[in-house]
């Protein structure tokens, strides 16, 4: 097997942009091409990672407008659909086509623009990725976090201002990272008092909509030597599912998307838990957060939000999670998300994360699709 | 690089299906579970070829609910979208899975359900695809096709019946095939007689709007030796772009995208256009078929229409061209196509043909999207 590197990275600003997905897609695309130094021309394979173009724009066919767009044509090109975890999804097809030997440079770009529909329009998009049974009956991803939420409280004695607490951390993170939405503090008081919107979760326990584009550029390690004095590796990557219809779980705080997931990319990578120095989790709720903390192996179930209560996870801690300020400052554009996490990770490899630097040469993005309905995990480490 | 088999395939009824999307895809995927003898727990990758669950039926996500629903959780599930070849953009990923050493088990299912809805709003879901400048002055694929066939037989002195020919074939070659859409011959004089949809192209000119679904399991060449004497190996797959803009390419009758697909594939494949015993080519209109024939390298340019005329096409002639009646007769539920096109040619390859059986060690499957936007063109060899 082709051993896979990562040789350029970028995001676009985050946020409500005027720009529609086309351009969002071809911003970063460029701008990665760019911070790699190759050629749109050398382009073998580029994959979109969109959840919902057709549904929030009226437009398909996005990969093809994007090769055309950044001058890569005939690079063959394809979509990359896996609901709110197609950025991670694409990672792991980038992945793929590298490691079997189909491409020797693949772009990876992720997008989606959102915020020119209302949230009811763009929260009804979203909820069509549940079970028919489940949608039909009016269930919304906010709606099952709500009762995770509560469950995990009372199941662990936990609490509520634990939850606070990730989004309070995000929020901090998120301010020195010049790509967020949201660029600013919040403290405890402000989380637990903000709307509330599915009990015992409140506004502030939510990602918001969110508009933008991340790329990556994936080529064999012995390519990327060529190209760089220092690359990111991906050295495990897997993804698992977990049931369509969640109420059919056994536990609901375990998600086994996650768990089967993170098991899998941890022997790839030969790696455990122990070794990883920084993650971005899909916080796309905070309840996620420990969830995907647990079920990844950093703690034991029912013990993430003791971490986070003890700032094991903020930027100074044993183990930062979500350095970027998370899904929940740095805003969740569906496609773009498991794309930036990775981003995120390849700056902070490379020790190119600015005002957000933490010390780390193994880093983990998990992207959750759905309610945990599919999960993929990915460890990169620094050559 | 890890040799890759089929060992199961499937499809379901093509045409105006009750069912939707997600039984539809059901339906293939258990029947080519069935096929291969292999159970659902054992599937490690599971790809779903769908352009537009959500634009047709308001429902994302089928990937995971297909896990679901064939009892494969925790395989892992993406959503492969490549428009019109999002069946053989699946080949190619599953190809990848298997190659990369992701996934010793994959499990491809294409599927689509688009004749609740009324040809013009079908049409419309179709023409997102093109180019958005395209788009918004109304061009359809069919209008494309019109403009290029007047060009081809101009510029090659082409009788028009030649286009019928085409017809007329596979429409005798979907009489056979107990999954097509439209199992009736017709002759010549119907074919020029039928309501003008595009001059020169007229009603038989085109495939219908149709429900079905196809599925193929993939596995190493070690893995399928345990499960069977005979199979079939994909032994060259690629695909390729061409611009995204019609207008911008300067000879409208090469589709480049067939070009480029067509040669890595064949280079992969270690084999030439002379090798190849059956092909099943993206007929989506009657001159696409010439344009894939000649981009292949199965004739010279502005000679296919001649080989039509000959027979050379024909079930009995020397390079027999969609003998499953091609989309023109079996309908073309877009995410299906491409995996229907490799069903055909595994059945092929493994004498399983019944009437359609013609003498084959050799077949290649060629998928289009948009109106050559993206190809992918794969290579089949019996073992």
């Amino acid at each position: 097997m082709t051993e896979v590197a990562i040789i350029g990275a970028s995001m676009t600003r985050f946020g409500e942009r005027e720009a529609w997905v086309n351009e969002l897609l071809a911003e970063a695309g460029d701008a990665c091409l760019d911070d790699a130094g190759v050629a749109p021309a050398d382009v073998e394979h580029l994959y979109v990672s969109n959840m919902a173009s057709g549904e929030f724009e009226g437009t398909t066919g996005v990969p093809n407008a994007l090769a055309h767009d950044l001058g890569a044509v005939p690079a063959y090109t394809q979509r990359v659909d896996q609901t709110s975890s197609s950025g991670g999804a694409g990672v792991y097809a980038a992945w793929q086509s590298v490691a079997s030997g189909a491409s020797e440079m693949t772009l990876l770009v992720g997008g989606e623009k959102m915020t020119h529909r209302t949230t009811g329009e763009a929260t009804d998009v979203i909820a069509s990725l549940t079970h028919p049974v489940e949608y039909k009956h009016g269930v919304t991803l906010p709606s099952f976090a709500g009762l995770t939420a509560r469950t995990y409280l009372n199941e662990y004695d936990a609490p509520r201002e634990s939850l606070a607490e990730v989004a309070v951390k995000n929020h901090r993170n998120g301010v020195d990272n010049p790509h967020a939405q949201f660029r600013r503090e919040i403290d405890t008081e402000t989380a637990l008092n903000s709307p509330l919107v599915a009990d015992p979760l409140r506004l502030y326990d939510f990602c918001p909509i969110t508009d933008g584009s991340a790329a990556l550029l994936f080529c064999p390690v012995e390519v990327a030597r060529e190209h760089a004095d220092s690359f990111v590796t991906v050295s495990g990557v897997a993804g698992a599912t977990d049931t369509h219809v969640v109420h059919e779980r056994t536990d609901p705080t375990t998600m086994r998307g996650v768990v089967e997931s993170g098991r899998e990319a941890f022997d790839r990578a030969g790696l455990s838990p122990d070794d990883v120095d920084v993650a971005e989790l899909h916080d796309m709720f905070t309840i996620l957060e420990f969830l995907q903390y647990e079920g990844l192996g950093f703690a034991d179930p029912g013990t993430a939000w003791q971490d986070a209560m003890d700032g094991v996870t903020a930027r100074d801690g044993a183990l930062p999670v979500n350095t970027s300020g998370g899904l929940k400052s740095k805003g969740h554009p569906l496609g773009a998300s498991g794309v930036a996490q990775v981003f995120e990770i390849y700056r902070q490899l490379l020790g190119d994360a600015g005002e957000r630097q933490v010390d780390a040469d193994v880093g983990l993005a998990c992207n959750v699709g759905g309610f945990g309905n599919c999960v993929t995990t990915a460890i990169m480490e620094v050559r």
